[in-house]
């Protein structure tokens, strides 16, 4: 039963086990070596891409970036090494000597002993050049190769760390992860702009929908949530979500991705707003203090200024107003927009943007909102004669709206009365059930993950913070 | 420009600014009551559902159960609370102080003061009733309430812990995370069991696609991986992968998570085959010291034996046999297949089933596959006269095929040969680009999430550990 055979092949590599081969140079990143405190002249490997060559009288010297940071190693080698083949963009393993560096530039360098070109950039074709830094819609036409310039290394390694951010910030606050589902039967909401799903043409079933039921790609995981608060309390999401949106615009995308949560007894915005400034300021701090030399690539070329902005984002309390008092600034505003403001009427871009100013571009919460203009879902706040839900919106500079949240309706009677004028009764059974059994008050809001890294980064265009952007007419690879 | 009226309202609730509201009881999660260390009489508040009730002659008890764990907390009160209104399944509020408890059950209990019923639980329609332990099939019927079982609170929130504990893995090990796309033009991989998108029918543009190509659900994320590995050197992703196929099977769904990673400078299938088993047994042992109730449950009423299983498979090396081996193991078998082993066809489940209990239960590497079975980005081995690829798939007890990986054809000229044959030249030029510029050795591998939990935990059934399961036929909320 037993395969002797197949048991004397096990591998031995187990962490603790020593390995059988003979031990070659210590394998080490670019980051690793660069945090190396000691530099007694082990002998290390570095494996990487070629950033510059620079070949002096004696000595050559070659800068070695393997993305695990910003910063690349300096390897030095004596000018018996051929240059010729050592080119920008080639990938390159080097054995040699960590040595403290002469040079103030940086602490630690690489004395080479052996330099082998793994493999050869065509140089003639590669789009990037030695020592250019390209505007970043020039990169964006290189959606495969753009990851290896210093800007977008920058960039997506902060997605990398905000993404760690986010989930450790719910996990300290006691919240659970739910994977909410992509494809989802419910089509009530963002009506005109859900994309379908079907099996590919080649399969496709004559007659017969795959699910039975026509299948969209999710909008928001808000109500799938809303089940899971009734039994975790505190819950939360990170995922993509879809609009078949027809633009264009540097804010939009037809693919991106949304933090959302859920609290259950939660009977006042104020709480949620409390956890909504909560993840934006921990999180943000976290980035800071992990990647700051990447944070600082893009505060100092891609947007001057920006790391002050941030900073006084950070430093203020973030402020509230509700919607009827952001109707009244704007009416009072002394310049004109293309859309008059008005009660009762969704708030423009151009609106947000001139309230953001106006509260002297510290983020602000903007709440209780008309109640025709919201779904059903959101909690009636039975006042009059302006009738309103307790929704709140976070506006932020430079990109607008970031959050949108709001208190559910908790109450069966008022919930089922609103799915009633909706028409949508039947297909909301299970979510009245959520209200038959053991209700509680509760809410949630969802954050877009793109828009935070473009308003912590002052990128401009949202196709720069991810890294394959779908929009209309684009879905290159 | 800087409006007093809405600074006069800026919310103090920075976490160190103190609350302008008179300090009400402390609100505890169910979690962080059962985990007090010092219980002096201190009065806090607990929200949660109720468990069970249990009314004796003078004293009440109740268990309160919030989502935070398993356990829930027990509540005594004097019998002057009615306990009528006090329902299973009913949401409910209780103050007092948390005292240590008379009872060797649990340490603390909460001595109640106050119990405030927040939402009735309409019991006759609840379709899950007190001290019944239905199975996992009758709860698949309510995929809105399920989770507030014990059964189904464990498993998401193990399912939870597992999320963190992979990410947790991969950030430590060095590698960048990357939201590979969702929606992508990609069509040559899974051909046959391709979900299309489509924007719905409502907003259809007639006679144009909206992406001007056809557009689909990812199988994996691979490619786009492969992408950046380029500039990162170790990268995964962790995100939702499709397949339309036409399956009921306890171990498909149309709707699944992958883990997946890929990484620069692998020259053998052993140092990914480290990464895989490192995966797999740091994942789990985190699993298992973070939530040891909730494992403790399904290893002891789900899945009896399963604790001894996983020990078995965490204690010992995995094993590693080619697949040429395979063949010949499987055809010295004294049992029959339905499925004929032969040199050159795929392993069937009953196959991988047979391996796995010939190598003893522990989970097994089988290497080196046919290179006409295998798509063309598999490194070729070059060998002869059974050409064969450098594939690795591990099976594991009980689900069979869990990670599937390979090292990437790195050549330029052996993967221009490949894509020539199979007609994808055009399409895969950026693919072939990445061979242009400083290519490396690399290689990479991809886990079924829900398998992993199947694995782990023994439960029989995918549509168990997934929170919303989208298969063939159904698409439920």
């Amino acid at each position: 039963m037993f395969g002797t055979r197949c048991l004397l092949r096990a591998l031995r590599f187990c962490s603790s086990a020593p390995s059988p081969r003979p031990k070659p140079s210590a394998k080490l990143s670019v980051r690793d070596a660069l945090g190396a405190q000691s530099t007694n002249g082990e002998r290390v490997k570095v494996q990487g891409w070629i950033r510059s060559v620079r070949s002096q009288k004696e000595v050559l010297f070659l800068h070695i970036n393997d993305g695990s940071s910003l910063e690349s190693l300096q390897v030095v080698a004596d000018s018996s090494f051929d240059s010729r083949e050592l080119a920008f963009g080639s990938s390159v393993e080097v054995q040699g000597q960590l040595v403290k560096s002469p040079s103030k530039k940086q602490n630690v360098e690489l004395k080479a002993e052996k330099i082998e070109i793994v493999g050869n950039c065509d140089a003639k074709a590669f789009p990037f050049k030695y020592k250019e830094r390209p505007p970043l819609e020039y990169l964006r036409q290189y959606p495969h190769l753009r990851c290896r310039t210093n800007a977008l290394g920058s960039i997506l390694r902060i997605r990398s760390e905000a993404t760690a951010a986010i989930h450790s910030f719910f996990k300290d606050s006691g919240f659970v992860h739910i994977h909410t589902p992509i494809i989802t039967s419910n089509d009530c909401e963002g009506a005109g702009e859900l994309f379908q799903v079907e099996p590919s043409s080649k399969i496709k079933v004559p007659e017969e929908n795959f699910f039975n039921v026509p299948a969209f790609l999710t909008v928001s995981g808000q109500l799938h949530l809303e089940v899971m608060s009734g039994a975790f309390t505190q819950v939360f999401t990170f995922g993509p979500t879809f609009r078949a949106e027809n633009s264009q615009s540097r804010r939009h995308l037809a693919e991106f991705y949304m933090v959302e949560a859920e609290i259950s007894f939660v009977e006042s915005l104020q709480d949620l707003m409390q956890v909504m400034e909560g993840l934006f300021k921990t999180a943000t701090m976290m980035v800071l203090s992990s990647c700051p030399e990447d944070v600082e690539l893009c505060h100092k070329f891609i947007a001057p200024g920006q790391k002050d902005r941030l900073e006084h984002m950070l430093k203020n309390n973030f402020l509230i107003i509700s919607y009827t008092e952001a109707v009244e600034i704007l009416k009072q505003a002394s310049r004109n927009f293309t859309f008059t403001p008005e009660w009762g009427v969704d708030l423009q871009t151009e609106h947000e943007k001139y309230l953001v100013k106006h509260c002297g571009n510290i983020p602000v919460f903007v709440i209780n909102y008309p109640l025709a203009l919201k779904p059903f879902y959101m909690r009636d706040n039975e006042d009059g004669p302006q009738h309103t839900v307790a929704a709140v919106d976070l506006l932020v500079p430079g990109v607008g709206e970031l959050f949108g949240g709001s208190l559910r309706e908790e109450r069966y009677h008022f919930l089922e009365q609103r799915l009633a004028r909706s028409g949508l009764t039947e297909a909301y059974q299970w979510y009245l059930d959520l209200r038959r059994f053991g209700s509680v008050p509760h809410g949630g809001f969802g954050m877009g993950f793109e828009r935070y890294l473009q308003c912590i980064l002052g990128i401009d265009n949202i196709k720069d913070v991810i890294p394959f952007p779908r929009f209309t007419h684009s879905c290159v690879l």
